[in-house]
């Protein structure tokens, strides 16, 4: 399915017509502004949904009083006979889908004609339901047109006026203009107009129209009322300044497109990109997003970009290849997300959390604990983002090994245990828990205080799941392996046992002894991100590995340090505490909760953030054991953790967490990603619970073939994530590497075709990834997978 | 003016009924709802503004259709003749606080009489304005009852009923259930029970009341329709299963009051806080905040805590007094604050910023670039909170030292240079810009890098403002002065040709020298926090040696190291860059939009956070210079400032950080804080331009009384801030005295009276400080004057 996305035309104005309720006279305000707008030009009248009776319908009514005007064309989608509620009169009607790309059909050709304007007119108010039952304000919010609000000028109307404005802004839409019946005994007109004036919203109050005949309707009285109203119309014309009221909506239409014209220069002035070598870029290298819903982002298409023969809106879908930085899980634009920040914001805004509580905190906070299955973790601290919570885990981890092993850390250096090629965020601290890199390397305070394992890594080649043991590794732990399929890789008991996993077992065990007793190294904590070491460059490790490690730290208790007497309990760490930063891998975005279930261990102390709010603020939170709390107990308060940031917990980012992860938890047992789980499960291992089993949203026939093709080293897929490493010529791998890059401007090219789209993408080296968004539909992604295919296979 | 809250008694169950629109049947549904309660028990009816005619006043309905029960109240507070918009037929009435009050105390008053149920009906629809022009669901939202919804049964009905409700949730309302007459035509309720019953909201279809007779109304007329309605509501009676809902409303209440109760002992569990030593904590220590608005908390009063015989209400009004860590600026619950996230919410969700850009990053990049004054800042990064901001700080000025003087930060120890009691944030690379202190000493791996100048203070102790040198200074700067004014202490240019400003000079320049040139330190930056270094224990710096020290290191451009060459320009750092925390101070929390133009030096590296939201989400930005930006061009992307987290420049912050900066610069300009302005310059400095003066929000009556007292060691307010240090018998000072205790207790056991309200404030030490908001009213801050008034003198 080709997405629809905004409609922005550079030389049709469209707005879409809204009431703030049935009978306001939207019709009338429709009529009152094409006959305005077609004395200069074309102008086209939709009405997507007419539920009017016949001679009422309102592309009718515009019709007749427009009757003789060369200049107004209108069209109507959808006729019902009953003026019902549409989701009575046409619950077996057209989907959504059909009825946005009719309308952007409609429009297209009107654009393609010449027309100057065009205004699609709803039907009922707002949230009146369209054809298929969905609210009209979600159904076209994918167009996100400016919108006219025709406000209601009865008793009750300054209420129900100002609350279709706010549902209509919760869903993203620009309201340009407002016009009311001007009623001089309730005078909503002036309440109105100082309310939307102080939002910059111009606002045109005129008079009513003549009353209707009295009595059964006769040819006669339809007669007098057509005359009626034509003089109706003639008057307002002569009395009202619409000029003024037209230009005014015209200039916000043209500050829209200015706008998109100069925001890349004017953010290459501005702004200090994130991860940017600003050296030679040009504004043409940034890209303008003027808004996003779903899984696409809205971009702009520079003129030079548009084929003006085809369709020069100069907006297009761009899809949101790197879920906006690994956040993104419930769509962009969601507005159950949106009005769940707008009530936390409106019961509380923030609150402060030292000493005090608040439901979305403790809700969230409960909610985690339980839902994560592990039996360690029963405390939850509250930080910003992935950084700061593993700035805190670190605090913690190294809090609690000290205190057990009695290591002063103002006079000893304490280090962590890792992976090479892990990643745990950008402040300073914990860059140090990151072996020496392009990304901290040359940052003037870093400090690695760690030792990093090299690691097998698994992937698809050449059509067979491998695992790949780096050349330095190859003595130890042999050439590699190949399995039939994924569940084989991942079924971690079973590998327990076998010569690999006693392989690693040994590698292990011997490393530390050496790094311990023979170096006198000294170590507080086993930091590791489960499955996907992901700013590091994708890679997908060996779970496996990841699992000897944690078992082997476990299993030296006395290893590590001399412990000053620790009670051995199922839940009490051994060794030294295992750390899994989860804050790109937890919380669905590999299918699963949690990330750590792949492993099959609990960690000692875990970290969350990026999906946790679905993709919309931020928020971090950081999970301990209950003896990792206890290490901080003292009369002193020095020794608590004395960690917090001014938003702590706020309870915007915990309100819409509770309530993203809950709808991820519904949509998992509801069964929303069955179709994905049973085209992997069933081509791999049919009898695997699904729920359990390792998916990915991602086709497997796609991953397949793909690993076939000539310049590709290797492919993944698992729960929302793609990836994709290319062959770099040039022998680079890794962050330096631009094997990526070719890849990456193909699929920016995208997809040709009437509503074409395209796909941003981020790359790590040589290495393309993509991810899906939780509610991303199999019809979604074929077109990405299509594109896939062009930029690879052909 | 006592302040109205949440009001929420534990016998007495008080809904307040919203109408989706006029005449949708809400005098029917409360009558409903008397009725069916009053068959258990005694129930309240109260109508603060009717202004329907005086037959069909609601209260009236409600007593005709309940006569000879004994179990029903009713009440109208505010009555009106004609039925038009209460904003044209009041607008001379009574103020919201006082309505707000007369409705408390007539709940109150049936609390105390032992009624279980009371109902408060609103007129018209959920915006219909007040009788003093304010919209309803603001004017009532202080005391937040939970919500009977009458819904719209008519076309058009599904539209304005889900608006409203939305209109209600973003003002942080709880909708307890929904009702509305069944119309078999429309089927709205159809519809709606299945939106609702996903919320979990109970929704009652009930039948619609017998048509009214037609034409004229005559005695006989209005007596069948009283009789014909009397049937009509024991029709209902009979044929609906009220029991069943109204347990469902009645069970909503009861666990709204259960959480309040368990809240604390579960968050005991849940949650490990931030900066608190939880050896001790109890359940009781933790104050539940059941919501938020303007400068108040509700938070829940146990109930040996409440006075029974008084007011049983478990809910009271707390001052915000730490401005919830200092973030707070435009009201909890801010209902435009709230609005603007949404559609932002709405509009974007969050989009990656990486080489994107989207409206709200850029306007609010280029409102802070021209607003702030400072011709050295060219750039803007965005990231989560202050302390993150503050890493990109660092960052940023040691690579622009390190490549000026060409060091090798690798090998070499570059460090900073800053104030004693500095605090920069949470992070460990921050933790390390400041001396060893409680706060980070402990931290595992903090280690302090750099040197930090003890500093004179400044204050007022016995009615006179002091600069206070400390003994350790004393020989080197005087033993300090006295002053008649704040303004003296402020006019830096004077006071730097004043001997103190050339001891300062002096005593800098020869630190200086020996730090560098004897010890051979390395120097990469100079950061403070203009005028109060915050979390250090607000301490209030003399501004002047804040200048001096800029002044010396800026023209000292040679000492530091030999410079590769730079051009000297008047936008270009010289010496080391000049980095200014205005996490805290900036953004009129010291009553101007920067705290460094109290120095008159422009930074080289500016960072701002907590009130850029105007209290609401987590959000930071650090700006800088052009030439600190050029220091990371290059070929090379590993040179760029990698720095950037998954939420950078979320669009829900940026837009709503822009809004809150204009909405206190629209305050600031339109003169909203003239009272404050004048009282302090009146007595100080009548000529001082108002805008640009020094001045508090706290008065300065207050400031002087209490410099008075027997146990204060100096007082000190600017801007929003208001500060108390108390002498310490056991003569500790700083973070481990608890000296501030007892004021602290004293302001928590607040106010008595009959709507008594109380101040959670923090204390750092021996210091304890209160905080306004920026709409704080003179009234609002008189209350909390006494307090602190009796709490000191009496």
């Amino acid at each position: 399915m080709t997405p629809i996305g905004a409609a922005l035309w550079r030389n049709l104005r469209v707005h879409q017509i809204y009431g703030a309720n049935t009978d306001v006279g939207k019709t009338i305000a429709s009529t009152l502004l094409v006959k305005a707008l077609s004395e200069k030009s074309k102008v086209g009248f939709l009405k997507p949904v007419s539920t009017g009776s016949l001679n009422d319908a309102d592309d009718r009514h515009v019709r007749q009083f427009t009757v003789g005007n060369n200049n107004v064309l209108t069209k109507c989608l959808y006729q019902f006979g009953e003026p019902v509620s549409p989701h009575i009169a046409a619950q077996s009607t057209q989907v959504n889908n059909e009825i946005l790309s009719s309308i952007y059909n409609i429009l297209l050709s009107w654009s393609r004609a010449g027309l100057k304007n065009a205004l699609v007119e709803t039907a009922g108010g707002v949230h009146s339901p369209g054809p298929n039952g969905t609210s009209q304000a979600d159904l076209y919010r994918p167009l996100r047109l400016p919108i006219v609000l025709v406000a209601d000028s009865r008793l009750g109307g300054i209420s129900s006026s100002i609350s279709a404005f706010e549902s209509l802004l919760l869903r993203g839409y620009d309201v340009h203009s407002v016009l009311l019946f001007q009623d001089d005994y309730y005078q909503n007109h002036e309440y109105l107009d100082m309310y939307f004036s102080r939002r910059d919203i111009p606002l045109l109050a005129f008079p009513k129209p003549p009353s209707r005949p009295e009595g059964n309707v006769t040819p006669d009285t339809e007669t007098q009322d057509q005359v009626a109203m034509k003089a109706y119309y003639e008057s307002l014309a002569r009395g009202l300044d619409l000029d003024s009221f037209l230009q005014k909506m015209e200039q916000k239409c043209e500050r829209r497109i200015e706008n998109l014209e100069n925001m890349a220069a004017r953010a290459n002035e501005a702004i200090w990109y994130p991860f940017t070598q600003h050296q030679g870029v040009r504004p043409r290298d940034i890209t303008v997003i003027e808004s996003a819903y779903g899984d696409y982002f809205q971009t702009y298409k520079a003129s030079a970009d548009i084929d003006q023969d085809k369709d020069d809106n100069v907006l297009q879908s761009t899809f949101d290849g790197s879920a906006s930085w690994w956040t993104q899980g419930l769509g962009h634009g969601n507005p159950e997300l949106a009005l769940t920040a707008a009530h936390a914001a409106g019961k509380y805004g923030h609150v402060m959390f030292a000493g005090t509580v608040h439901r979305p905190a403790l809700d969230l906070a409960e909610l985690l604990l339980e839902s994560f299955g592990n039996r360690r973790l029963r405390k939850v601290f509250y930080t910003d983002n992935g950084s700061t919570g593993m700035e805190v885990a670190i605090k913690m981890a190294l809090r609690a090994s000290c205190a057990r092993y009695d290591w002063d850390s103002s006079t000893e250096d304490i280090k962590i245990l890792g992976l090479k090629g892990s990643y745990h965020g950008d402040t300073i601290g914990v860059m140090d828990c990151s072996e020496p890199s392009t990304y901290n390397k040359k940052v003037e305070w870093y400090r690695g205080r760690g030792f990093w394992f090299d690691f097998p890594t698994i992937g698809m080649k050449n059509a067979r799941w491998h695992v790949t043991v780096p050349e330095v590794l190859e003595q130890e732990l042999g050439v590699g392996e190949d399995f039939d399929s994924l569940h084989e890789i991942f079924d971690i008991d079973k590998r327990l046992r076998s010569p690999s996993g006693q392989r690693y077992t040994r590698f292990i065990t011997k490393t530390l002894d050496r790094l311990i007793n023979e170096k006198g190294l000294k170590f507080g904590a086993l930091i590791m991100e489960p499955i996907i070491l992901g700013a590091g460059g994708m890679l997908f490790a060996d779970p496996l590995f990841q699992r000897c490690l944690v078992d082997v730290v476990r299993s030296h208790s006395n290893s590590f340090g001399t412990s000053s007497g620790s009670e051995e309990t199922p839940t009490n760490w051994s060794g030294v505490p295992v750390v899994f930063d989860e804050v790109f891998t937890g919380l669905y975005r590999l299918g699963r909760r949690t990330s750590a279930s792949f492993l099959g261990v609990d960690a000692d102390i875990s970290v969350h953030a990026k999906l946790l709010t679905g993709g919309l603020i931020p928020l971090a939170v950081t999970l301990a054991s209950k003896e990792i709390f206890d290490a901080f107990l003292s009369c002193e308060k020095s020794d608590a953790l004395l960690h917090g940031h001014s938003y702590t917990a706020h309870p915007i980012g915990c309100h819409v967490a509770e309530t993203s992860v809950r709808m991820m938890m519904d949509m998992e047992n509801q069964g929303d990603w069955d179709h994905f789980q049973k085209q992997w499960t069933a081509t791999t291992k049919p009898n695997e619970k699904t729920s359990q089993g390792v998916w990915s949203h991602w086709s497997l026939e796609l991953v397949r073939d793909l690993s076939l093709a000539e310049n590709v080293e290797s492919v993944f897929a698992i729960g929302s994530v793609f990836s994709i490493s290319l062959l770099d010529e040039s022998g680079q791998t890794g962050y330096t590497s631009t094997a990526a890059r070719g890849l990456q401007q193909k699929l920016a090219l995208g997809a040709s075709g009437t509503s074409s789209f395209n796909v941003h993408s981020r790359v790590l080296g040589n290495v393309l990834y993509l991810m899906a968004s939780m509610k991303s539909t199999p019809g979604d992604l074929r077109g990405i997978e299509i594109l896939l295919r062009n930029a690879l296979l052909h």
